[in-house]
């Protein structure tokens, strides 16, 4: 229903690690005013980058802002050990987050969850909001009765434009106004540039959601600007570009041919071996377009996955939100 | 999730035809201030209640305001040609309501689908609004290159409080404030006070949806005082109390009792015979609420009605909303 | 799509337990040949009833065998601890009536989950195949490396004759001469002749399924004569007519009556007071059937329970056939 | 849940006529034993291969036998009126293939739904199954009073080894030796080699289903030997490995390259132009394997494709093999 604009100049990318490792490559090293820092362990790799000037967003592609990206290759083998394991350390790196972030212990929160029910793969924002735990009813209606411990959370999922005929965006700038919120959490489904990305990935930003990101094709954002209060965006890509597919691939086959023979690189790449990221990009869609054959693909077991996902995503909002949910078991909350 | 309020004191009935009927029945004929007239052509029956005074209104426990029924008894048989025909009649009825409720040809139209997408009987309004036409996108973004023949409508589903933590009239409000329709149409699952009618029958009211109404339990309406637009609702009883069950079926047994055989009511059926219905459906009550068995039930086949039926509304919207769609051949428009 | 015949000579109940009280009531007294006992613990009631004689099963209307049912009120309320527990009792319910069956520790088994996915309330047995763990392909394909502590379990769900064009029993005869189990465990929704057993019963039974049984309209059965091994059915009622509804809330209205004042029985309810069960629901039909009124219904909240019930006995199985899944905790095998 | 295996000697292709293609160009022309015609009109392709005799069949990796393919590119666009016109265009086809495969008018029918309810782009198969007209049941029980122009038809989803712990083959075969069907048609989701078929492609073969074939794993297959009985196949490509859109991009590009300029196909893509399509498809799968990135990948969309593509391959069914259901209007059949 909603396509992605195809970002003609670039790689498209809704990661900030990948749009910075992208620029970095082209750059040949570090990029002035991105700052990152990377940490592994128990299978889980949490890259922290901070895009802190103007000139760094320009570089990269993104806005100025934090964003946090766990990867958890592991999620593709529907282990339910570590699914709960994700989902406490989500919860420990999103309670910081907020934070960092500015938003206090009690600050009343309004998740969005944005993305279309009927589409699998862009799922993600509605079933989050199915399955996280909302409050702010019982502060309203008995807020004497409210135990210690929470705060008031709602949720909302405005669907798409295709469905709504109205912008999410407005949707949800709309009900902002009327329930006052102090902050919003945004949740959306994502595209990757790396098929082994997908799946596997969990992206928190305090930028907000901003036009052209997402699966579906938003024209307006979700923003502090236009929102009036601070937006955390939970991105997790669910979908990749096939031309983004066979590109990577190639990178990956420069780096296995590099790691094989040394000069063999141009010998079996040609040309295409001296070509940048963007370069190569541009030539492999040149030949799928017009064919029709750059769809954006998502594997096979994407059912699966989008419901383990937005129940690890929901558990940890529940654990980070609410100091009466204990972060070392958070599954429980939520069904 | 949300559950109705009993109405101690009267029947619950969502449906203004019941709520005439029972009082009439007690009162021993026409209540002042309610008119009615009645039409049955091609297996629907469509009746037209007008409750004109305050009197009226408190006489039957409905809103001052048009009341529109059809009744399809025919609809349980699942029959793709019937449901064609009242899309069809539905569509015709809802065309001249709007033109006596003052909404003209073009005016801009939020159709809000009220209720809860995981529970069956309560899905009626989300489903409307994934199956009807939106258009406001298209006057938004494109106006010069809409064709003539359309308005510019949008369709949201707001939930309800039990998921979002926010009363869904909170929600509808914000847009509404945002988005600046010139009215709203509501579509909400409702109650009824016998079986018979629960899946056959679909009410329009120029009244709003007030507290109360509809199968969950809405502490704030929909209403023209809350919007500051006309709203017109569109329900379909697809549940209905065990308690009133039980009642109607000993107000058939009198029927049929009295067809049979002159004094044998009393005989029969003892002092219950002489109760009204309010006191006897209070006797029903006190013997089943204690045991906790006074359930809302819907029938077995609920899947695939509530299916149906959302496409019969949607295919009617999208014909009387749109003159260049054709109330001829309106199940075309809608998938 | 598939309907129960309307059983014209008596009240119509799939749970042994609801016959055996039925012919009490009528009998005055207990049944010669058909033993019972009661257990009541934890909020679950356990019933036992053993038909010994065929006198006994011809005053019950139900085939001599054993009959176990737990009747677990509390399963109304979504209790995730209820729930829990429920499994485990299942569990050692059914390990115990496994052996008095006479099957094995060791004896594979087929799962056949009976019903219509497209139904909710019948899509009982359809769901419970799809949550149960299943082992016999690892039996099949690498029998020295399956641990110790499982037994081969497979499982269908065969659909329903509406959707196939085949007879369910058909389906599974065939299954069973090709891939030859030991026994066979047949999952169904049943009706329940009061509505306050829908949703909160299970009903174990060695005798099989029987035509005219569930939900959906069987003219084969699932038996050991047919099958050529024994049979164990497990049943839940999702459905009751409405016409038991009020039949069983008259009876209620009577205990009522009778607990409050001796002898107003017959002045409140007139001859209906003196009918007996059978007279009286005979009455309420004929009233009812003629307007197409006597609907099988099921409580709002089916969707939800449905999952729920389908959980515990996936779960209860998993733990009763394989020792190595311990019953004290036999949520985690399954999803 | 079920995982093709890796064809490591050649490109994986369910499709026929891929095969041929991949065969023809490592040839350098036509395959002797395998004739092909091909018809394009209406944006409809139809391709008839035969594969006569072993030597072709080795050639191609494909059975002896006759392969049909309709080829719709449009169908991605959910044209409903393409739709229309494919089910009509593939009624046609579908019944001279029965009448050329010996299986008469009268020939009583067995639809064998293969596949995986829960992982979307496998749901194919079940999903015919449920939209399909059976009517074996009115043969079995009112043979007198079935109307002229129908046949015995029955369908059974017999679902994947993960879930049942039985082999679909075993399933189907016990369900024929039970129910003496003439002909078993098997419906299930196929792999492509190229995105471009993925979705918009319909192959129709008298070879039955062959280990190794579809999206699940079959270890035996569907087939005259095993079943006594013709097997007529019919697929649907829904998926693609990763590793085939590289290699199909790859040959793409030089084809496009090829167009543009004539020697500059050696120096931009260096030995990898020299490659032939095996060789660079084992290279790329030596790059994505160790990484965990071949995945198998679906378009995005899939979930609106696989209920369009069902209910065209019902409705065409319904009209080929009931010769009172008009082939000028299949689609009113089906729901």
């Amino acid at each position: 229903m909603d396509h992605l604009d195809l970002r003609q100049y670039a790689v498209h990318t809704d990661l900030a690690l990948e749009a910075k490792e992208l620029a970095e490559t082209a750059n040949g090293g570090p990029i002035p005013g991105v700052l990152s820092e990377l940490l592994d362990e128990d299978g889980i790799k949490v890259s922290r980058v901070h895009v802190q000037t103007e000139q760094g967003s320009r570089a990269i592609g993104k806005m100025p802002g934090r964003y946090v990206t766990l990867e958890i290759p592991g999620l593709r083998n529907q282990d339910t050990g570590l699914q709960d394991k994700v989902a406490t350390r989500f919860a420990q790196e999103f309670e910081s987050f907020l934070e960092r972030a500015g938003v206090g212990k009690s600050a009343r929160i309004l998740i969005a969850g944005l993305g279309n029910w009927n589409v699998t793969p862009d799922a993600l924002g509605p079933l989050v909001v199915e399955n996280v735990m909302v409050t702010r009813h019982f502060f309203e209606l008995m807020p004497d009765q409210v135990a210690p411990g929470y705060r008031a959370v709602s949720a909302v999922a405005p669907g798409v434009l295709g469905i709504t005929g109205i912008e999410s965006s407005e949707i949800i700038q709309g009900i902002v106004e009327k329930t006052r919120p102090d902050a919003v959490i945004a949740i959306d489904a994502l595209a990757s540039k790396a098929l082994e990305r997908v799946n596997t990935t969990i992206q928190i930003a305090d930028t907000g959601i901003h036009p052209g990101s997402g699966i579906g094709n938003k024209r307006k954002g979700l923003t502090k600007e236009i929102l009036g209060v601070p937006v955390i965006a939970i991105g997790v890509p669910t979908v990749v570009f096939a031309s983004n597919i066979v590109n990577d691939c190639m990178r990956l086959l420069e780096d296995h041919l590099a790691a094989h023979a040394a000069n063999s690189g141009t010998q079996i790449m040609g040309l295409m071996h001296k070509m940048d990221e963007n370069e190569r990009l541009q030539l492999v869609r040149e030949v799928l377009q017009p064919l029709g054959h750059d769809l954006i693909v998502t594997p096979k077991e994407i059912d699966q996955f989008i419901e383990d996902i937005a129940n690890i995503i929901a558990s940890g909002l529940n654990a980070s939100l609410h100091d009466a949910v204990d972060t070392s078991n958070v599954a429980a909350y939520t069904h």
